[in-house]
Formats: C-alpha cells, structure tokens, sequence
C-alpha cells in the first residue's frame, strides 16, 4: 500500500512541506545537516519542526513538542522527515529513541544521513522497534538541500563552489585592473547570501592584495558570518589586510614557518595553519581536508583566476557559480581562471551546465565538472 | 468597435496566422520581406498566402489567388496582413490594387513597410478607397520577422549579426590555436541556419587564412547560400581559397588596388570590390553601405576577435549570437574580441541580453549594443 500512486504522492506532499521546514534553518544549522519534519493523522498536520541550530533539537523532537504544544498526541502517527533519523548521541540524544517513545506508527523518510555514525542505522533501529519505515520519497531534493554536508560526511571534505564575476566575453577585469563593480546591486547580494550559507569563504592572496574584502555578509538584518580562509603560501599579507581586524575568525593556511610573520599575523587577529605544498602552490586538497575537520560543510572560493585555475586543475571544484555581466571588456582584460595545463581543444575542462539564471541585468551560470557519468551533447 | 478587447484579440488570432505564413518564405524572401496575408469572412479564413520570393506574387495577391481556387469571393472580407500592402508597382503591381479590386472591406495591417516607397501611402490609399483600415496588430511581431529588411530600408545598410562561438571562460581557440569545432553538432547546424536566412556571410582574411572555410549551408535537403563576403585591405588571400571554388558568388572587399593581385583573384572567381580606409581596416560602415546597396538584408559576420572588435567600437554590430560551449580553455586561449580602446570598466562596451537558451550541450546567447533608450540594472 505503501507504493501505490496515490499514496506516493500523498508522502511527497507532506515532505514538501518536511523540506519547507528545513529551508528555515538554511543559514544557521551549520556544522548540522538543514532537516524539517511533519507529524501526520489522519492525513492532517498535527506537529511541525525542524533543525534551528546546533545544540538546540533536532526537527523530529522539535515536531514532537510542537505537537505537545497543540495539546495532540502521536501515537499512531507518520512522521515526515526530509533526512534519515539519528541513531546515535551527539549533541543532542538520538532521534529514533524520541519516535519510538511517542509511539509513531510509521516514518516517511526523504534521504539516508550519510553520517557514518547513521548510515542506515536509524532506520534499522526504527523497523526493529515495529514501525513502519517508508524510504526515498523526494529523495534527491532532501539530499540537494545538504550537498555541503554530504560531501563533508562522504569525502572528508567541503563541497568547495568557486564563485567568479565577469564580463560576456570572460573577462573579471579591466585592462588597468579594475574589478569593482562588474556585475550589478542583485548579483552582489546573491554573492552575500552565498557567503551567508557557506561555512566559510576563501580567498588566495593576489585577491587580498588587490581588493582588500572584508569577505562579510553585507545584507540587511542578521546574516551568520563565514569563516574568512587566505591562502598565503609565503605569508606575504599584511597584519593591517582589512578582514584580520573584524569580528570572527579568519584562518590563513600557509607553508612558510617564518616565526617573525607568523606571530605579526596572530597578533593581528588571525590564526595559522601549516599545510604543505604541491607544485606551484599549497596543497589544495590538504587544505579542503583540513577544512573538513574544522566542520566546514561549504566553502565559497571568490578566486582569483590563479586559485580558480589551480583548484579546476586539482579537480576540487565541485560547483561553478558564475556571475556575468552584459559587458564587453575585450582581450585587455584579466582572464576568468589560468589554466597552465590546456594547450589543445582535447585538453579543455569540460563542464555541465545546470542552469543559467537572470539575476538583475546580469546572468548567473551554474556549472560543475562534467563527470564520466553525464551524458555528451 | 475595433479596438474593443474581444475584437482586438479575434485580430491577433487572425494576424498569428499571417505569421506562420509569413514564416513559410523565411529562408527565400530576400531581399524583399516575409509577408503572410489571410482572407476571413465571418470569422473563417477563406484564403491564404505568403509571398515566396522575389518576382513571385506578394502575399495578398497569393490569398487572393488561394480564394479564387477555393471558389470563394472577397466581397466585404477582411485581410489581415503582416506588412502594409504596398503602394508602388515594384517587380509586381501594387497590392492595395488588388485589395481595392476584390471588394474587400477591411484590411488588417500588422506593422508598417519601411519602405519609402510605401511607408503609410498603402493605408493612406486603402483608407482612400473607402476601405476600413487597423494598424499595429502583433505589430513588434511582425516587425521583427523583417529586421534586417527594416534595418536596410531605415539606415540604408544591413542588419549585421555577429556569430562568434567560445567556452564558458570567453576563449575561441585553444592555445595552439585549435577552434573546430569547440560547440557542438546542435549549435554547428543552428549556425547553418543563420546563414542560411542571412544574404551574405562575412569574415576577416585573419579567418580565412586560419579555417579556409566554405561559409556554405550545410544541411539536409535544398536551402539557399548567402553572398559569401571576406574583407582583405591589402589582398593577401590566396586564389586558392577555398570558397573561391565554390558555385555562387564571393565579394573581397579590398584598399588594395594590386592589379596583379585583383586579376588573380577574379581570375579564380572573385568579385573585387574597392573601399576606403578606417583606422587599421576597410572602412566597415562604407561595406556595409555598399551590402546595402546589393540589397543585402542581413549579413551574419563569423568573425574572429580583431573583425569583431573592429565592428564593435565603429558601432555596427546590431546583434550578437555566442554560443558558448560548456568548457574552460583558461588564459592561453584566444580572446573572443579585441577592444584595444577598453582600458576601464567604464569603457566597456554596454549590452542587452535578450535570451540565453541551450542548444544542445552549448547555449546560445542573444545579445545586442545597450541604446540609451535601454534600462539599467
């Protein structure tokens, strides 16, 4: 009965609404996975939560109370929940204990918590006790909405996006240097609410040199603030740059061990993090690695064109947000990334192109790698 | 009771289907305009026509012939029409003389000929004969099936297209400088098509030099091939080309006045045309005066970066087609347009974006110079 049509659809309208609780935890359930759940009876909502921050309940307890709020009870009920139930303590105690104790007869759930330390397990321990356990519904949806943090559970690492601005002709640059601004007001707050979502924004040092970013979220009302990362291979940038003086971290990763700098830049504000390098650079993937152990789910690359080629080159670039400008700048310009390795037509990256999207005058295009798995044209 | 909404609706319908007619000549018209014309007589359609090419009927005379063959009469029917029925005998007799002879009792006029030697005299004629005149029904519509036509009859040269095709990071070539094909089969007969639909075909001798291209229409089935048109200052093409060889005609467009040169190239199947000088190049704008002069409607220009560039600052591009592959070639590729004059973002050359669609795996965009009538971000 579970599989019938009509009762598909009926588990897919409830999580719909399962994974509109979770979007409202976008911006702040960080290191956490975004989760909403929908308690149903007789196919009305009787409860609704969802994951708020870390520490605070999960959205299976948080439906729970709100349902004991409204005075109801959950025996006998199904449980929507947009991700996989957990089966262990972490910050808070598991989530299938508090299902199996309020006596819910069936859960819906969206997508399996790749959390090693779930993976499976709560579902497991929830048929164990007797429930109804329906999997998969909206399944790649409720697996979109924490792409970062999948990653991380996965690969041990952040899903690393590489935002670039630039002129329809590719260029993120006037011929005298000039960046600021080439796209318009709308892209630039599309930028801060990817920096707001992202555990943590990157820059190399030609782009602190150069522009001197605070890498702040900049938009009205109260927006979380990334962690700020430079890579700075000699420790060449200055304790005065302007985002060592603001308020939250900022990490700069680095394969000098020059005490004098390392200590000018401490006292400054920030904190330092020996990586070792790998041809030209840093160690890209040793740097993402090390990120993943901080917790960083998302990291918003605004490179420069010699981090943006260095990380397509290193294979680390999970997604391309690009934003461009109905502009033409002509062959003086700076280019989008360098690419030291591409000589040939054979050799290019080849990407796929989710989706090209109008954000005010200018036009944002969604790309990632293009995989042994994506079909040719 | 013409401009109530009902029957101005009844009117696009009918006018959408002069549309469709209008778009049987697409690829045969030139130079003279597509014209779709229908003849209804309470509220059916009792003939129809276009016009096929030049020489052959106008499109109300062919929905008068179709009527006739239907055994029907005209009497106090009404015509819709796309263009102003025209008012001159060109290489057929005026059209209005045909409209004001068959009865009919009103005429339907999409949008209004350009053409001095009509425009507004067919409806100042109709109206004179007693015949109910409307005017602008799905008038941009119809415009715009005839904007190169407009754009010569207007401004006395040709709508001038620029088809130029790169990766996502704005490259046109590889580093060897490889550049067949970056797009793919899709966005290569997508480009037939505008040639196919263009009067002439342009390129540099740069392009020449570098593809040897055949600039014809390589698709299944007949389709007519443009005027192929290659701009040399100094000459330097070998008769040898490639497209020198092939039926039809090739135009040089030349300073030069080598009599050597010339007599070798005629002798190999050029017409040789003599311009003056602009800067480092032919003067474009006295080209595109003389393509005009040639009836040329629209001239697509599969340019590479220095011609591009070149007819970009002299302000001749009326519209850009990029196709834009999904890959990344990075900084050693070649430019997609040189602008030696853009030093500053402030320099750099505003465009509109009308539509960024997919062709196949590459995606199409549709770009034009921002007029000052144009709104901002």
């Amino acid at each position: 009965m579970n599989d019938t049509p009509i009762r598909r659809s009926v588990h897919a309208y409830f999580m719909q609404r399962a994974l509109e609780l979770a979007g409202r935890g976008w911006y702040t359930t960080r290191p956490n996975p975004r989760v909403g759940c929908v308690l149903v009876k007789d196919e009305a909502i009787i409860g609704e939560g969802w994951h708020e921050r870390a520490g605070e309940p999960h959205a299976e307890r948080a439906a729970l109370a709100d349902l004991e709020r409204r005075g109801g009870s959950a025996r006998g009920a199904t449980a929507y929940v947009t991700l996989e139930p957990c089966s262990h303590t972490g910050r808070t105690p598991p989530c299938v204990d508090a299902l199996i104790e309020a006596d819910i007869a069936r859960v819906v759930v969206g997508t399996q918590d790749p959390n090693p330390r779930v993976d499976g397990q709560g579902v497991a321990r929830l048929r164990a006790a007797g429930i109804d356990v329906v999997t998969g519904v909206l399944a790649e949806r409720c697996a979109q909405i924490n792409a970062g943090f999948n990653q991380r559970m996965r690969q041990g690492r952040p899903r690393v996006r590489v935002k670039l601005a630039m002129s329809l002709d590719g260029r993120t640059a006037a011929a005298n240097g000039e960046s600021q601004w080439i796209t318009g007001d709308t892209a630039r707050d599309d930028v801060h609410r990817l920096r707001a979502e992202s555990g943590a924004v990157m820059i190399g040092r030609g782009t602190l040199v150069a522009d001197d970013p605070s890498l702040s979220v900049r938009l009205a009302g109260e927006w979380p603030q990334p962690l700020r990362v430079v890579l700075d291979s000699h420790l060449e940038i200055s304790p005065s740059a302007k985002l060592l003086g603001l308020p939250g971290d900022t990490l700069v990763f680095t394969a000098s061990g020059d005490r004098t700098r390392i200590q000018a830049l401490q006292a400054a504000g920030a904190r330092i993090e020996q990586v070792g390098t790998r041809g030209a650079g840093l160690d890209l993937a040793a740097v993402m690695a090390l990120l993943g152990e901080r917790e960083i789910n998302d990291v918003l690359v605004e490179a420069g064109p010699t981090l943006a080629g260095a990380l397509a080159q290193a294979g680390l670039v999970d997604e391309y947000m690009i934003y461009m400008a109905p502009t033409l700048l002509g062959d003086g310009g700076r280019s989008l990334l360098k690419l030291p390795g591409v000589q040939t037509l054979a050799d290019a990256r080849q990407l796929v192109v989710d989706a090209i999207e109008p954000v005010g005058a200018d036009w944002r295009i969604r790309a990632r790698p293009k995989r042994s798995e994506d079909e040719g044209d």
